[in-house]
């Protein structure tokens, strides 16, 4: 397969980005290829003294770059001749099997949404976050910051997805989609929960198991997949950030607490688009571009995309 | 002062409430006396062999308890003898100046409610928590569950109702209050954010310093106050628990983390009614009561329903 990423996206692209690529080699499939879409010069000067065709790796050279800080929608449009926009037009056209950035996200939702276009009879596309629990093994988190505002059915979705990548991706084989509420009880929660919890009660086309409290996040006791619309979702992942970095800065350290690392998840996959996106942490290390390049590899091969097709044609 | 306590109220009532009362007479104002509410032969017996008479401490006989599992309303209308209706009865009728109770929260925040009432002019009362951040001190987030849907206007009041309890509580002069948020960006967002913030935005009534990310809720760098709705705040402080437990399961602790406990915060006054009441965690120790019943009196003594009845007056 060829796994497109954007040598230009990410705080210190595109240096940590061809370091991750060339890192990523050596735990890919022998027949995974990498084409990186970016200033070739800059590339190749990073590359160098490796010859980078010796390399399992291609460029696809483009002369613009859109910045972190730039407007989503407005960047998208302007710059066509950018790493990012090249990309997705590559993966549109079957040039490459999955593509993955760790630059502006807000560009790289655009892109998958007016480019790859969200899986018929979805409403919305999401992303999810990944964190360890403490029976061992992980949890999936979803939405995480892609629709603030949610409805009901769009959470039923969520769920949906939700489980279909738990299955392909984490190897669940019967996932429990849990839903995060302020309360255990069916009656608990805000508007949105309480109408969510009775759409998913007794539903044939996942597992659910009722509400979660985030007390219970990490203790993998309930469930391994959280649902919640993306302003709960961003919250709880970006206080578990929070808290992450307090211990690093107090030295407390274990092989638990160091699975919060986004550096190991490398990334995550937009849920319910056309093809396999995978957006990076903006500030990645080279292992975590890495890991982003290992997600997409794993995203690809599991048939994701049309595992999610399946599952939502048979709602 | 008299500072009411529910005896029964609680998972380890009376035993804990009533060891927690002696424990919080060493260091209470020599001119603050303890009212009982509850059980007398059991008070008695947990007492015993100290002569609870002179010790400042008084009780007020009543014969039901409202356990913690019962339905909140009902429970207040039909058990009119318990220790819980008795002593919100009591604050109405001025015969004691507070009340605290580790009890049913939904009972605690009805009688708040139906008995002594919201403070005129103010649409919903809140609850609150404490914790710590790293440039030292305290963070005040509100509401944390007693509110799940909100409006902005209901958001706005929040921030005004923290600005004057960390005012005359916490000490902080012209405390900062922000807005939790998914991004710093005012137009970041959901609906409810998005018109909150232009609600805050430049008003008069306190000082607004924009968009807090959950990233930043330990660092102390931002706010000492962050608004946010019932569900989210909720979500906030569960996590904070969660990670606070793993800490301890894993045997990390220093003097930074042991802050996050709720022992040392004892409870949270309802902010909004117009009497003192303070409610104590289900699971309290009797330090935790000890804490509760010292919040009581400094809630009472700062003047603090005094102070937010003449903000709202002002709005």
């Amino acid at each position: 397969m060829k796994i497109g990423v954007d040598a230009m996206g990410g705080d210190y692209a595109p240096l940590h980005v061809v370091l991750g690529a060339i890192q990523a080699l050596d735990s890919l499939a022998s027949d995974s290829t990498i084409v990186l879409f970016g200033n070739e010069r800059k590339i190749r000067e990073i590359c160098h003294p490796r010859q980078i065709d010796a390399l399992r790796m291609e460029i696809v050279s483009t002369a613009q770059v859109i910045e972190m800080g730039e407007h989503p929608v407005k960047a998208f449009q302007q710059k066509k001749d950018s790493s990012l926009v090249a990309g997705f037009l590559a993966l549109q056209q079957g040039a490459i099997d999955a593509f993955a950035g760790a630059g502006n996200t807000g560009a790289m939702l655009v892109g998958a949404q007016s480019i790859l276009k969200t899986v018929k009879g979805l409403t919305r596309p999401c992303i999810s976050a990944v964190f360890p629990v403490q029976t061992g093994g992980s949890a999936l988190l979803l939405d995480v910051g892609l629709n603030a505002d949610c409805r009901p059915d769009n959470l039923f979705e969520f769920g949906l997805l939700g489980s279909v990548y738990a299955r392909n991706i984490m190897g669940i084989k019967n996932p429990r989609v849990a839903l995060l509420n302020i309360g255990e009880e069916p009656d608990k929660g805000n508007m949105l929960t309480r109408e969510t919890y009775e759409l998913m009660d007794g539903n044939p086309s996942f597992h659910f198991v009722g509400n979660i409290e985030s007390s219970h996040l990490f203790s993998g006791t309930i469930a391994d997949v959280i649902v919640t619309d993306g302003f709960a979702g961003n919250i709880v992942i970006k206080q578990a950030e929070a808290m992450f970095q307090l211990l690093k800065d107090f030295g407390f350290g274990n092989a638990f607490f160091d699975r919060f690392d986004y550096e190991v998840y490398g990334g995550t996959p937009i849920l319910g688009i056309n093809a396999p996106v995978v957006i990076g942490h903006g500030a990645s290390s080279p292992r975590a571009i890495a890991h982003m390049i290992l997600k997409s590899e794993a995203t690809y091969k599991a048939g994701l995309v049309q595992k999610i097709k399946e599952a939502i044609s048979n709602e």
